[in-house]
């Protein structure tokens, strides 16, 4: 290293683990143009919750170091450079997928205050304000805390036991990698900056999935390294829109339509690849049964909870019922997949209908095993619109396990969409 | 990188393995001093023999990337800075190890010419001279050709492959550190120069050592590593010695005497831990056996060759025969040895006499399982003293599988040596 880099390097007071805004999903943008369309005056509170409680993040995180990622956080803009590639990228084939208007309030943004509190031995970390802009909080929080929570464990390690650590990462990332190469027509992406270790270790992992698995790999969900590395920015939707767009609605018939008007809204703005169905908000089943019939005409549907191989029968049935042949649609996986579960779901569904994956934290964050007690594991953290309008939201999914809201809401919810019992399966990721 | 130091890497025509004339073992420059003093007008001639003739190094290897890499050894001579540390630094405790007259000569020192030529699928490498200039060749002569075989190999991988080779030979490695660090009282260094993967590899398992077991490593026997690293500069001397003293005798009784006259050349040198017997040349048993009894009184005994554990307690057996007490002595093991064996080595002699480990290629150059058809394992390469003032030498050491010279040379050596059978024992490295 040259002396003025490092100088420079000493100029930094912290060592940023989130250095651009769009060091963030692509949904969360296309999300983020949508809500800044059609709702952007809603209120909403979104709020860290960690799922993995025997994980004492207020111990092992300095509140300090936190406010500091935080705050730096809030001092990022959109570079010249991101908003060049925003506007002029083709995104899923499209030129211009980010409108004028939208990118004109993008290049302005900072994002708003944060609330961060301690309970006990964890934080209350939440974010209250206009629904488009406290929406973007949630990715880099999740990567800072889980970065920070990472560096506690790394910063007691000798320099060679680090590099032996990440030596075996690595190893064990290559070792999924030369798995997934046996698959024939394997379409995969990485979903995994949430709960990454870090973000050299995202990229890392997506340019080892590049020269490993070739045209296999379609993308990243990440937009700067899908910029940097010139690969597919890769995401359509996600719960928020739903969970919000219900907890607006002023009673039950309301509510029961406010899922299907979420993609009303979509379907006036995408087309193609983009329109892709994410079913289990409240209930993957009941969903479908009751969808208009124009959402059969979309291209795909997106199992992101509940039992995966359970959940893509019923989407290849509801298609079929619909006089639409599944081997023209998209069946996506996304909920902590693994290469076994990939590989078992490839081969079982490849032929019926196409089938790709969205490969998150178990890509981007696989220190299982490396260090003594799992103190490096991911584990089950997620920052979620808990309130819009003063109004709570609720998810209900294809998972009780994953469930969220005030139980009396979450009962009012169950009858309104008609979830009856559901099986639970352990949320490790 | 910055761009000075890319463009200066630019002006590299090649990139050169070895880079320093004390690049090579420690051992080797004590040996060379001893000879400049005793043996200096002798005119040596060395080869280079592949013991393992299934590698066909003359595939492998391009003949014009072997010369460029030989030459640019032959336009090395010592640093400034590197005879300083010859000159200033404490080896084995003892202040200038190097005399001024050698030092002076070894400053003005170039390597001399080599004789390379193909023969079918191996090369022939000779260097005649005279002994102190010509024996500098051996060691980074076989750097040279292990690591231009690595790079030939290592050229068809991806940027990503590579880092995982790497990171795959990284945790092999660490995962031996790991078993040595449970070794109560272990005492252990770095003998691996000559078989190295390459120069980088072995100054990354030295540092990895010393993070690793601390003050269980005691050092290396690369002089260029010690010094950048600071740790101890390790070894005694070699077996060229008594090779080369014995293809001098100018008849039987003379050549009985050869290798005690090397010991009492180095004897009147040196004292305390560089008396280390290295008993094997002519067989271990028939040496101690004949040995005068001022050898009893030397610090230590190599086991380099042969059944070491059988080795050791003929070492033990001859000092309490000799009435020393083998709690003074020191075993010191050297011969292909991997953590499984120095585990049990250290377990079964410990306690009955001083252990200590020279570890050599199965640390610095276990590539074994990481690439197809074990392309990257090592083999078993030298290069010795074939004849010296005309007269070819000969070794027979404690496995036949070793043994060299003209048959009937051989023959008469054994009678005079009075070598029986001995078992064979494969040489794997």
């Amino acid at each position: 290293m040259d002396i003025a880099t490092r100088v420079y390097n000493h100029k930094w007071k912290i060592d940023p683990i989130v250095r651009s805004l769009i060091d963030t999903d692509f949904y969360k943008l296309l999300m983020c143009q949508s809500v800044f369309r059609n709702k952007s005056d809603t209120q909403v509170t979104f709020s860290l919750i960690n799922r993995s409680t025997h994980i004492p993040l207020a111990h092992l995180i300095d509140e300090g170091e936190l406010r500091e990622q935080l705050d730096h956080i809030r001092s990022l803009s959109l570079s010249r450079g991101e908003s060049t590639w925003l506007r002029g990228n083709t995104f899923y084939g499209k030129r211009q997928m980010f409108r004028p208007d939208f990118m004109e309030w993008f290049e302005n943004l900072r994002l708003p205050h944060y609330h961060l509190e301690r309970r006990g031995d964890q934080y209350e970390l939440t974010f209250e304000g206009s629904w488009p802009e406290v929406m973007l909080w949630e990715i880099p929080a999740l990567a800072v805390l889980m970065e920070l929570r990472g560096r506690a464990v790394l910063n007691d390690m000798g320099r060679f036991e680090l590099q032996v650590l990440y030596a075996r990462a690595m190893t064990k990332v290559w070792e999924k990698i030369e798995k997934l190469r046996e698959i024939d027509g394997l379409s995969i992406a990485d979903f995994g900056t949430r709960r990454r270790h870090s973000f050299l270790w995202q990229d890392w992992c997506v340019q080892a999935m590049m020269e490993g698995i070739g045209g296999k790999f379609t993308g990243t969900s990440n937009c700067l390294i899908a910029m940097r590395r010139e690969v597919e920015a890769i995401g359509t939707n996600a719960h928020e829109l739903p969970m919000v767009y219900s907890a607006l609605a002023r009673n039950d018939a309301d509510l029961a339509q406010a899922p299907y008007d979420v993609l009303r809204d979509w379907h006036d703005e995408h087309e193609g690849n983009l329109r892709i169905i994410l079913p289990d908000t409240y209930g993957t089943r009941g969903f479908l049964d009751n969808a208009p019939d124009w959402l059969a005409g979309w291209t795909g549907i997106r199992i992101d909870s509940g039992e995966p191989a359970k959940g893509a029968e019923i989407a290849i049935n509801w298609w079929r019922d619909r006089g639409e042949d599944p081997r023209d649609k998209r069946v996506i996986f996304s909920d902590g997949l693994d290469v076994a579960q990939i590989a078992e779901l490839h081969a079982r569904f490849s032929g019926q209908v196409n089938v790709s994956f969205g490969w998150g934290t178990l890509l981007t964050n696989d220190f299982r095993g490396l260090v003594p007690q799992e103190a490096l594991a991911p584990f089950s953290l997620v920052c979620k619109a808990v309130s819009a309008n003063g109004h709570p939201t609720v998810k209900l999914s294809d998972n009780p396990e994953k469930a969220m809201g005030p139980p009396e809401e979450v009962r009012r919810y169950k009858r309104v969409f008609g979830v009856g019992a559901q099986d639970a399966i352990k949320v490790v990721v």
